[in-house]
């Protein structure tokens, strides 16, 4: 089982649309695999109570369960103000320490509707995740100006579904 | 009038206590200054509506108000998971882009109960700040095992006063 | 005066021409400027002998002596392998420590044959430059695909010429 | 075989020690390992023929050959500048994209005679290293003050020794 972590609660985003289209490339491959995405999170999971787990509510403590219970996971993070979104960062400050990501196994796909494809974000989601103790793929795609390049949840980018079939192809045997 | 902005909003912070030493230092030199403490962010700030201006809470509109006001700003940053808090990048992402921080004034603090002493937090910052268009000073003081080092809201090691003293005195004329 | 450095010692670079089309443009701010060129390290620069400074050739000390007579640097920089040549931060780690840089100004420009425009180069020079003390603009232009968008020693682009003078426009006065 | 890269051709440096420490350790564990130092580079490496290949000296295509032979690689990484050494990304540089270190494992040490132990350094090279298609260990153990921490080519720090045995343990089985 792979989880894909669709990693924005913006409402309506290309993110979600991308972490569908990952899953339905598993699927082609007939991998299972999982969506968890942050728009699911309680709306103020991100108050102070995020540092006491003692304080959490079931939706919260549901939604690390299902970190917690999968060994590989694909992150797909857009770019906010040069790094990953604040909500994601939050997300991971409240998983558990060290046991929710380590000596597992990670992918990481980045997007924007700039020109940079999110290079800096994953470089820092790379420092967060080693931290955690997640191994990571090396490859790593991105996708700039991502608006352009996808139709009805497809990438119309030929370049662009390459370098996603790679990277699945690449993270099944890592 | 300089911004102090506490980066965290965990209960009891010692983030919040080396804000308000920063303030001290300043009155101390007559600089004028406020805090704004990011416990203060409405419970349910980073939920999907951070993305919408026009949903914007009261309270939030006051916060990114005060960040709007001024022309030079200090962020004090814990290190969560090697890098800045997630809730801090959260509040980054629903300030206004790019009149909040463009063409401004910066300083970076950084902390942890660790070894680090965020250094890597403060280099992820940078290249946020740095995309928002704030110019940041160079000098950046880390603190290390800052637990062991605070007492009373005072610093209890001479090299950490001393490093902070050279930043504010560094800042005040950047 | 400020020090232009051509951040490579590739022979035919676009890193120099880019160097050059600063220089011109600062020429036409009535702006004093040079160009150090990387190209005129010698030959054994990075051997040994760097982490002994008794044992520098006059070649070297006279590049040295440039970059210590300058209160303002700007670095061009092409991206290798995701990140700063090697040779240019070899040439950094040979400059005096603390004085060559510390409490002096800086802005950064980042190039690339591919679609990054070193982004994550420019990323990691800060991190360098800032240990180093000297203050970097926040505005740091990138120019991707650098070699379509070059002629005759002048940007094709209209929106790389911009970028360019915006940024020149706001060292002058930083 | 795994070989262990010894990340700067400083004479008498500390990480020449850890990287004959690092083999001892692989040793005691009957893995099979060779060390490649820096120090080993052609005196003139660095020039501009660095960027032809068809000029690189027997030397230099020899120390790429080792890189090119072996499928695990150990990079023991000191903090120059807040990076890693300008002579190591120059090796690198130098190496054959994307052969060379494509789809191979890689593990990280990092160390500095201040007290940040390399992090950042690590950082930078995880970029370098990830573009480069090198699968890293998320484990990259850090030892500051090192030369307080070493004696007679052993760490005196127990914390330190443990630190690189679970390393060498996770890496034997990455």
């Amino acid at each position: 089982m792979i989880l894909i972590i669709s990693g924005t609660n913006r409402p309506n985003s290309i993110t979600l649309k991308v972490a569908k289209l990952y899953q339905q490339l598993l699927t082609a491959r007939e991998q299972a695999s999982e969506i968890l995405d942050l728009q699911d999170l309680p709306l103020d999971f991100a108050s102070p109570n995020l540092y006491k787990r003692e304080l959490y509510s079931q939706e919260f403590l549901a939604l690390r369960e299902r970190v917690a219970a999968v060994q590989k996971i694909v992150f797909i993070v857009p770019e906010y103000n040069c790094s990953y979104p604040g909500v994601l960062k939050a997300f991971i400050d409240g998983l558990e320490y060290p046991d929710a990501l380590r000596r597992k196994k990670g992918a990481l796909v980045g997007l924007s509707t700039g020109g940079q494809g999110g290079n800096i974000a994953l470089s820092h989601l790379t420092d967060v995740l080693h931290y955690c103790g997640l191994h990571l793929l090396a490859q790593k795609p991105r996708f700039p100006y991502i608006h352009k390049h996808m139709q009805e949840g497809q990438f119309t980018n030929a370049l662009y579904r390459q370098l996603l079939e790679e990277q699945i192809e690449e993270f099944l045997s890592f």
